[in-house]
């Protein structure tokens, strides 16, 4: 049974409450810091796609095609589908020779919904690049272009979101090596991209961002990849997310220091680097991201020294205030003593 | 603690589980069956929009302003903001000689997203009419014109969402009235749409549609009204919530036999009248309507005798399968043995 980690409070009453479990671990798998079951393997969805993106920079391939911070940031993106996400997806595939077609995740109107009205004003229909997971498709396709050698690529990618094809098989492979969790064992299901997603223990999942913050316990491939993409990302945080997303804003508050993403179903992973360590949450209902991200901003701030206005700007994040349509206050969301003990 | 209700597999593991709790009970206050504690106070939220309409037609103004099914329907509804919907509720306040500018429930982008899509392709703003709650005020401002006597009706109107005001004071006698609770006693919040919000039990709750279905318990004023509301819901499933929307579907399906009406955060309140029994659900965590969907359809199932395709119907809604972008099978919602054990 894991603990209370967020309340939801309407008035000063508790109207909902969030379970869930959390792992902070350092890059040998130590422990510092837990709650809940973190043995039981849960699927990591979009919370691991900077391990994903891992191949796209060790292979050479974003190299070989110019990637930049923009491009690297959208690989390991769940982004807004706003104008700017579509353009970037689209940029990274024109370098590699390909387009739109190429893309396996399936289309889907704007997350934003003001991106949605926008397109729809426009008169257009979403297409693949609208989806969440374009960039991460698009760094794939990058991926398959390298991997395919003579080949004809566009034939080589067809099929690249299955178990089997080289593309999954390299990226099954990375997730594999950073956790440290026989993929074998893993239950498995279909991503809402149609990629494989396999569940692995919150330990392990906290252990990979660990080792990402750090470099050890990585192939030297890997570990030069992940300070790639971690630098994009505190780069061009927001093609990671988009307009008003919490990663997008905590990563243009504190750079570097924190390199989060959320996953859906109530799931979020972080490297601390400075800390030498990783952070893997799930909140058990997995409704939508309220919950996980409040626990991820309380954590934040019990681990990392903050000063100034970063303090107030994580608590505005840990403890955010709920208000109706006419903007008046009726609510917050806090969360518990569970996570408010944690200390570094 | 509360039971498990509600399990999302993906693939055949469980990815995500949402506990809650249930009262069905008679219009004697028997509980006929339960799970999990039915005497902690919640929130109702808009699941008893049908008792705060019962002044409305117990009052005499929906007769009066000559109100028809998809207006007194609408006065109970959460909308998707549909146009059909923004014009019924323009329409009732036009049948008082009012307007969209004595609504006090602030105005939003439709709930329904392709509607918000549609909206901004025509180059309009949403208004007040576009809230989900537009019916319950524009039932209110109608309230209000009868209560408001030789006054001028806008002036009478203007603070009606607080409290104190002649027109939350019925609403809130009503919900009194039908409940059996003290609302003296009750936790007290702000609703979305700005109106107070009280915290009652479970089994008070599923008291309260018990006597809403058979109009046992009920002043007579008060029965009349419940049967006549019920009635227009049945006639016109769509003005209470809209295209693909759980409530809709089951009442165009079922008619008077589920009169059922979800609320924010995981709240679903039913009158079954055909059994005499009320039921009322919270999911814990509140987070969407998908938990507490899947907990009164299986409710549904295991109380009303179904036949023929109305078997499979409610099955669809009961156990969902989950689809991906692309439309591939990737799991589904599931009741747990909880709610499936539950019989009549």
């Amino acid at each position: 049974m894991n603990p209370i980690l967020v309340n939801v409070l309407r008035g000063r009453y508790v109207e909902s409450r969030h379970r869930g479990a959390f792992a902070v671990v350092d890059a040998e798998g130590t422990v510092v810091a837990e709650a809940g079951d973190i043995d039981r393997p849960i699927y990591p969805r979009s919370a691991v796609k900077l391990l994903q993106a891992l191949p796209l920079v060790a292979s050479g391939a974003a190299e070989r095609f110019g990637l930049g911070d923009a491009e690297l940031a959208i690989a390991c993106a769940s982004h807004n589908g706003e104008a700017a996400h579509a353009d970037t997806a689209a940029g990274m595939l024109a370098k590699a020779g390909l387009d739109v077609n190429v893309l396996e995740c399936g289309a889907h109107w704007p997350a934003y919904e003001a991106a949605g009205r926008a397109l729809a004003q426009s008169g257009q229909q979403p297409s693949a690049l609208h989806n969440n997971c374009s960039g991460k498709h698009a760094g794939f396709a990058c991926l398959g272009c390298m991997l395919a050698g003579r080949e004809d690529p566009r034939g080589f990618l067809l099929g690249y979101t299955q178990p089997g094809h080289p593309v999954m098989r390299e990226v099954s492979a990375v997730l594999q090596a950073t956790t440290g969790f026989d993929l074998r064992d893993a239950p498995q299901g279909i991503d809402g991209c149609s990629i494989p997603t396999y569940a692995i223990p919150l330990r392990r999942l906290a252990l990979a961002f660990a080792r990402v913050g750090t470099g050890v316990g990585l192939s030297p491939g890997h570990a030069i990849a992940a300070r790639q993409l971690r630098g994009a990302i505190a780069r061009a945080p927001f093609m990671l997310a988009g307009t008003g997303r919490f990663d997008t804003r905590v990563i243009e508050r504190l750079g570097e220091r924190a390199c989060l993403k959320v996953g859906a179903e109530g799931v979020y992973c972080a490297a601390l680097p400075e800390l030498g360590l990783g952070v893997a949450i799930k909140m058990d209902d997995g409704n939508n991201a309220r919950a996980a991200e409040v626990a991820m901003a309380a954590t934040i701030e019990a681990l990392l020294p903050l000063e100034g206005d970063d303090t107030a700007f994580m608590r505005g994040l840990s403890e955010p205030v709920l208000k109706n349509w006419n903007g008046t206050e009726v609510g917050q969301l806090a969360p518990t003593e569970t996570l408010r003990r944690l200390s570094a």
